[in-house]
């Protein structure tokens, strides 16, 4: 399991990154006592500031706990988002531009995230999931669908076969490009959350059977 | 100057998909009335079917109408949407796809349009719209801003000068691959819409003088 809850190192205030930066830290020190292995980077961007002085700072605040990450074994997932998030949520919105900023920082404590939502409609997913394998980087995968018409960006997701994102395709390139972790279903919906969870729970059992 | 009426060429039905072409006929015979020199091609996608299938129906469909554009002297303008509409506006969306898939077309008659909305994010942006320009296929270039927040992902556009769109550096960009067409200015956005249109017009003309 993973802990969501690192990343946003993209802002034109220097004492906000530096913030980020300490957050971070404490994210990786919480996943270690909690015994999970790894956290998960929405890496962050500024509308105030070009795509590319944020993916710089993405990468400054990375490296900076790089240190921290490899002392508490926690290893750090690149979560890739939709494009709809390039203005202020993240500035690397594709498995891509993930693979090369791993690449780049070069360390066996950083990898990527796959979610099915932001990635499903990329035409390279097959050929970028193989190379996250081949590199031994495929840290998490995370499920839901994407529903038509969707009324919320960020809280209307669906359950899986609600949707058209190709989740045994995409499990599939994921399985074969060596990926053995959990399967995380990750539903953020305003609809559901309103109703009864254990019913909904319910529901994601019986979807994740049917569909995923 | 372009019409923006031709595409929807994805369907699982067949029945839409040649009414879709009969409709692109249509589309291009108005054109040639109104003395315009191409349309843009929405191109469509059905989420009841793979991405890749809705693809090949759109090379499907933009082939069968190749002849008729050929004849009236109509250019046909590939526009990518934003990724946000793979699900049932256009299964193209990168220039990279729509360059790939105007390569494949092979004619004088086919070439692509570059909308700042929908293209703003990617990070292999200037590399394709370059391309573009080398194989002569840059025939429309739309502009508008990206607001943060976006309330409604279809209408919310920005003037220019509101949002996180690096313009300048983008129509440089098309500059430089030898556009020589109009800017075209594409303001979707139902708060406008509800305003005095001749002060909407001012702010347009004002905000192109100072941000495009």
């Amino acid at each position: 399991m993973a802990l969501c809850r690192g990343g946003f190192f993209a802002s034109t205030d220097p004492l906000k990154r530096k913030r980020a930066v300490d957050d971070n830290r404490r994210a990786i020190e919480e996943a270690a006592e909690l015994g999970t292995d790894k956290i998960i980077l929405v890496c962050g961007a500024d509308p105030a500031q070009p795509l590319e002085v944020s993916r710089r700072q993405i990468f400054e605040g990375i490296s900076s706990i790089l240190d921290d990450a490899r002392t508490a074994k926690i290893k750090l997932a690149i979560e890739p988002l939709h494009p709809i998030f390039a203005n202020d949520r993240s500035a690397i919105n594709t498995l891509a531009q993930a693979n090369d900023l791993a690449g780049l920082l070069n360390s066996e404590w950083v990898g990527v995230a796959v979610d099915v939502y932001h990635l499903w409609w990329d035409p390279s997913l097959e050929k970028e999931i193989e190379r996250s394998g081949k590199n031994k980087s495929l840290l998490a995968f995370h499920i839901s669908d994407w529903k038509t018409p969707t009324v919320d960006m960020l809280n209307d997701r669906g359950l899986m076969g609600e949707g058209c994102i190709p989740l045994r395709k995409i499990r599939s390139w994921v399985e074969n490009a060596g990926f053995k972790g959990f399967i995380e279903v990750e539903i953020f919906s305003d609809l559901y959350w309103r109703q009864d969870q254990s019913q909904f729970l319910r529901k994601i059992i019986s979807a994740y059977k049917e569909f995923a």
